[in-house]
């Protein structure tokens, strides 16, 4: 099939799928979400996904109604249905479908909504442009949670700014993108920012610090602010799609693009990586 | 009818009305809404809610495929259609319905939905209880958006407590509650947050703060402290279900309750500006 979309077990395009206008998902944002990039209908790294769907559902409290194996079963089968070397698999939990009231409903049970569609990978030799803005999101960061309108609205502003990322900042210390996180390389180190409540944990960025460890580039996880991120060697934007590109021009300032080597030394074993989990799947 | 939902021009029961996988409500909270108490019908205070549901509208940049009055007229309709002295109208409104992708989809109108369900008014005699927690929510606070998770968990923390509602605080500095505005009256004076990015500016509370206008009791728009909240002679809770009901109970300690007579004048003052409008209009 061209695309694929999923709701409650009921499966078909995703034009042909309706949900009912009472899920929380709709008037809340009461809900968490995760994407995978699939190849050759194999998610990549669906385990670490899944594990922080559930990690995101503890945190608001949602309880979902299948176990981590049983949602994988059902994410794996949707991604096989797609024909497309290069695939996007989003899912999302809503707290459940309810008349409109704040507190938690009662008697229902949580609504699992996920997509398939056809993707493909960025050129991974291109530089990116990224804009600053400060960071207006709110203060449970670490969760996937679907309130994205202020990452909306910094993504459209990156965009008619031709820049593909929005790095954003928190009274001048970096936090992360409208959609992927930011580190830098500086004096032959990898500073990426502290997995508090002010950033996601992005599955990519752990790689990316993963590749550091094998490629022998010490990692420092601390906050950095925007005098290290003008003055870096590079700066690194990581996300599911992007995997690791980097990023040279910063507000029409040029920015990293000094440490050639480690850049692309990461960038090549975090695609390695990628390549060889598909291989041992196909 | 028992209630009413309505979707882009189709109207029916709640329970019968579907919406497409792709509005952008769903999966990015990129929507505004408004909520107004009706009687007899009536939707109370029509205008206003209308006014600021379209600066909402133009502060996220969605822009309207219908006029104030084509708004108001469609509203009005559907209050009309339930069978309930008074009832709750709720509508909201998102960027349009298209494949995920964060920036602005083009060729897409947006969405409206809204929803006529019975309520009822409190018990304005009711000394209510609130609970005390950090306001993590977005720096938009200004802006009616559906991207309410903070705001679910603050109010189910505070059903949890038995409280009717949480305050919230940025830092010692009191913002306002999960769903409605806070003030204080100290000193014979009503003090209330200003209308910054960090409160909703509250249609109830402008209401209040028109009535002190009218009762002679001086006014305050500023910034105040968690110490002034459990000094206040009185704690005002308002909102569009509330009107403004009195706190006198704040995480276990008492607060408020000494300056009754400008309390019940303002509470007098803004039900019979309620009641005057909806006679005026049946």
């Amino acid at each position: 099939m061209e695309n694929i979309g999923y709701y409650n077990g009921q499966i078909g395009p995703i034009s042909e799928i309706s949900i009912p206008m009472t899920d929380r998902a709709i008037y809340f944002g009461d809900g968490v979400y995760e994407f995978c990039i699939c190849k050759n209908g194999v998610p990549y790294l669906l385990a670490e996904h899944i594990d922080r769907f559930f990690s995101s559902m503890a945190k608001v409290r949602i309880i979902p109604d299948f176990s981590k194996d049983e949602l994988a079963e059902i994410m794996t089968d949707l991604a096989r249905r797609v024909d497309s070397e290069y695939a996007g698999l989003y899912w999302q939990i809503s707290r459940g479908a309810a008349k409109r009231a704040h507190i938690f409903p009662e008697n229902t049970t949580p609504c699992l909504y996920a997509t398939v569609t056809p993707s493909k990978l960025p050129d991974f030799a291109k530089e990116i442009k990224c804009i600053l803005r400060p960071d207006r999101r709110f203060l449970m960061c670490d969760i996937k949670t679907i309130d994205l309108l202020p990452s909306v609205l910094a993504a459209q502003e990156a965009e008619e700014n031709s820049a593909t990322e929005c790095i954003l900042h928190r009274d001048g210390r970096v936090t992360e993108c409208a959609h992927s996180n930011v580190s830098i390389l500086r004096g032959g180190k990898l500073i990426t920012a502290p997995t508090d409540n002010l950033i996601l944990p992005g599955i990519a960025r752990a790689h990316l610090i993963k590749a550091a460890g094998e490629l022998g580039i010490p990692v420092e996880e601390r906050a950095y602010d925007l005098d290290e991120l003008y003055c870096a060697d590079e700066v690194i934007v990581t996300s599911t799609t992007k995997f690791a590109l980097r990023c040279t021009t910063l507000e029409d300032k040029c920015v990293g693009g000094r440490d050639a080597k480690n850049f692309f030394a990461l960038q090549g074993h975090v695609l390695s990586e990628f390549d060889e989990y598909i291989k041992a799947r196909k």
